[in-house]
């Protein structure tokens, strides 16, 4: 019987510049003469220390000692930042046990009912990077597919606020707008906030980047005024406006959906549950105590049904409630992009001929605008219920919306030299006489985004006709904007192939499933 | 409108040489002037061209030149052996659309049942790896929460029978027998083979190598003879043997089971459909016409509860009987590992005692053998129920069996120095006086695969004690063999925190659920 004693032999630490996207990686040489690579690799991840800190990885066996050499330990971009340690220190490796919380997930697969630390736990392990995309991708079928209780949605929006940073704006009513996503070119928080923040209402709107869609709020407003603001700067500019229009990434609320959605997006799923956990975690954590939540319903919208509308509604108001949230729901006309442009240059067009009563300006996105903001200013009580879309009204027309967003744009910082439009364009055209009856939201929003939009501010597509247009067989519908040349191709050969409108009779436009 | 052409640039395919394991990945410079890299991350998924010829891979951006220079695109092993063209090659990317089976998977995961044409058209995208991990896990998950109907098991398991070779042996009895696994030490085929052979049944036996156990019958057949036969090699050896003991993999029989273990063993997920539909398309593929499945029970076993076990065994006659193949089900003693040794070095010493009648052999794996291989010759026609086991008996003990297996030995190729056991050792002792009354096979089974089992064929367990054997305090219960240093230090380690043996008193001693 051999004795046996503690290893001392440690790997070299090396960064290998991959971003992996929301994926902890390690690369180890298979010529490693310490560690056997494939010993570890069928387990699929290791534990990696040094000092008491570690990590977890998914490892991949590497042949080329360019990448690692034998002796080397290497960590992509991700899991080098998190061990936060310098390249060449010495690191130890183990089998890393499945994270503790799988077994939760493994009980939701088999149908059980989550209790809140078993989200506490699921939500910890997830932002410690200690899942693989591949356990992210089975929690989130399993609490899709098995569906959440509400309750189960309650306890997990508390377990995802908790996950990262809260706001306090010591004030008592910290009101806030979202929509659930999915009708491009609609940016009325661009609108709301400076009417309401003018009336004098706290409205700090922090939002996310987009992901595959052509923009987000902070996309769009970053075409006007920085919006990576530190949490300072976010509180002074708050502090002296009232408003806000700002990324809330920096502040880091609730990171763990940022996370959820490099495996959420590829596989295309998007549970009720999951969407409103997503949501009201990043609001309650943002210290909003007023949220009015828009539900878009059409044919190509993320909810396609009245009913399903309702039942969404109904899972806010019960989540939001027991949260101590102030929270109402407006179900909106979703058949088609809002505004004309989409993509940040675009959107932001649009916002500014709205707030400069530009006779241009898109009077869907105007009206949207107004009936959001009417009713954010009703949650003050000294507001009659039913008058808060004429006092928007008022506050927009007289010109105070249009100055309070220039000194939000001021006091974030304005962009000196404004992007402009992509100077690659091609113009879609109608293939028949008739009327605009439908337009393909998800069309719109894969033709933007293969444009390059958001990355390229300008790239993007600008609607020339909307449903209920009467056009002439070759009239153009839509332009493209690019700036890059294989982007231009991407989106023109997406057009090109599905136009994303419905050209046909006048008898068969598509009619809002709710008053627009 | 400015007029838009063909896109003629192309990137310069390099091969990066890292192991991605059943996954396509694809590296792209950040600093790419073609194509715009982070417009492609977020998506997940490109796909590279080259001539008509195209893959799908996962993209990883990258920020060294060292890995991959701008204007190139790298490709990980496998996505580089799948393209098959020389580094240096031009190649063109697009986005890649979602796998069109996807929608199946998303339909499983709204609750929908499956089609047979759905099964194929799964099983042809993830055998073509069109499908990232995370694709993979969903559409394992979906299938196992939401449960396959035992007509979708059916539909699946002709599915992936079909997505490989199949063998056609020109004989209408073409026997086989499998265990579901789960049971350290299980090594009957190498036992139930010859018996069977000898008697001039065909039973032409491949079989997987471990994935995470520290043994599969290709493993330790290979530390007596070579067991990578080529097609025309396999089909020799049983022409002239009637037998023979091969590793399955370069027949390539039913792939998809292969790649989908990169993902279910991680995720630590076995369903009975999935189970059944791996088992009965390898067999069917491998061209078996009567075939025994031994479904041990007990309460480390995959198996815990005899309903279960029923249960497994109704889907398992459902399949059978559909696919027009002669099945019959055993149902064993799963409390305990088979026979003394765990890793293939002591799993082939255990049944060289057997063949060889060692007063030393191990009992229990001579008399399970014994039981099975009686099975399998009642399968004969000519032989009457019941007295399968005498005959086996009398083979094994005249020599004949053992005969048998030096055949097959020489015709497949014998190993001219066979592997020893791991001399780094460690014994792990009784903590009490008292009986062993429990063994727990997963941990066993852990301990031997971190001692480096199968990879160091000498790597594994020697167990000194089983159940219901007394013990003094002290004593040792089993043996640790490893060869590498860093395997060892894992394998005591664990040992050392749990020994997976209980000790107790003589009235606790586990029973066996069935007769063993």
């Amino acid at each position: 019987m051999s004795k046996r004693k503690r290893s001392s032999e440690h790997l070299k630490l090396r960064h290998v510049a991959v971003d992996t996207y929301h994926e902890n990686v390690a690369y180890l040489n298979s010529e490693c003469a310490i560690y056997r690579a494939e010993g570890f690799q069928a387990l699929s991840k290791i534990e990696i220390s040094v000092n008491n800190h570690n990590v977890l990885a998914v490892l991949n066996v590497v042949h080329d000692p360019k990448i690692v050499e034998p002796g080397e330990l290497g960590l992509a971009d991700q899991a080098f930042e998190q061990l936060g340690v310098e390249e060449g220190s010495p690191v130890r490796i183990e089998h890393a046990e499945r994270p503790r919380s799988m077994d939760a997930v493994r009980r939701k697969i088999a149908g059980d009912r989550l209790s809140p630390e078993d989200f506490q736990d699921i939500t910890r392990d997830i932002v410690e990077n200690r899942y693989s995309k591949m356990e992210m991708a089975a929690f989130l079928v399993a609490a899709h597919q098995g569906g959440l209780d509400r309750d189960e949605v309650l306890y997990y929006t508390q377990a995802m606020a908790d996950s990262g940073q809260r706001l306090d704006w010591h004030e008592s009513l910290v009101a806030d707008k979202h929509c659930i996503g999915g009708i491009p070119g609609n940016r009325t928080s661009m609108l709301v906030v400076p009417i309401v923040a003018a009336h004098g209402m706290l409205i700090p709107k922090t939002s996310s980047r987009a992901i595959t869609s052509p923009a987000g709020t902070a996309d769009t407003m970053e075409v006007l005024a920085e919006v990576n603001l530190q949490p300072k700067k976010l509180h002074d500019v708050v502090r002296k406006e009232r408003g806000c229009l700002a990324w809330g990434g920096t502040a880091n609320l609730a990171p763990l959906d940022d996370i959820l959605i490099a495996v959420e997006r590829p596989l295309g799923i998007d549970a009720m549950g999951q969407m409103v956990a997503s949501i009201l975690s990043k609001k309650l954590a943002a210290g909003s105590t007023h949220l009015l939540i828009d539900i878009p319903v059409g044919q190509t919208a993320k909810i396609r049904r009245m009913h399903e509308a309702l039942q969404l509604r109904k899972l806010f108001e019960y989540v939001g409630d027991r949260l101590g949230v102030h929270l109402e729901v407006v179900i909106t006309d979703g058949r088609q992009p809002v505004g004309r442009g989409i993509g940040p240059v675009l959107e932001a067009r649009d916002v500014m001929q709205v707030l400069q009563i530009d006779p241009e300006a898109p009077s869907d996105l105007r009206q949207k605008a107004l009936r959001l903001a009417g009713r954010v200013l009703e949650f003050d009580p000294d507001i009659r219920g039913g008058s808060g879309f004429a006092i928007a009204r008022d506050i927009l027309d007289s010109g105070r919306a249009l100055a309070k967003m220039n000194a939000i744009i001021q006091a974030q910082g304005e962009i000196s030299e404004r992007p402009q439009p992509g100077e690659l364009t091609f113009e879609v055209a109608a293939v028949r006489d008739g009327f605009v009856i439908s337009i393909n939201n998800l069309l719109m929003n894969r033709v933007a985004s293969l444009a390059g939009a958001p990355m390229d501010k300008g790239a993007g597509v600008d609607l020339l006709k909307k449903i209920g247009d009467e056009v002439s067989k070759g009239e153009s519908l839509y332009r493209i904007h690019a700036q890059f040349k294989a982007d231009f191709l991407f989106a023109c050969g997406l057009a090109e192939r599905d136009s994303g409108y419905q050209i046909g009779d006048e008898k068969h436009i598509q009619i809002p499933l709710v008053d627009s």
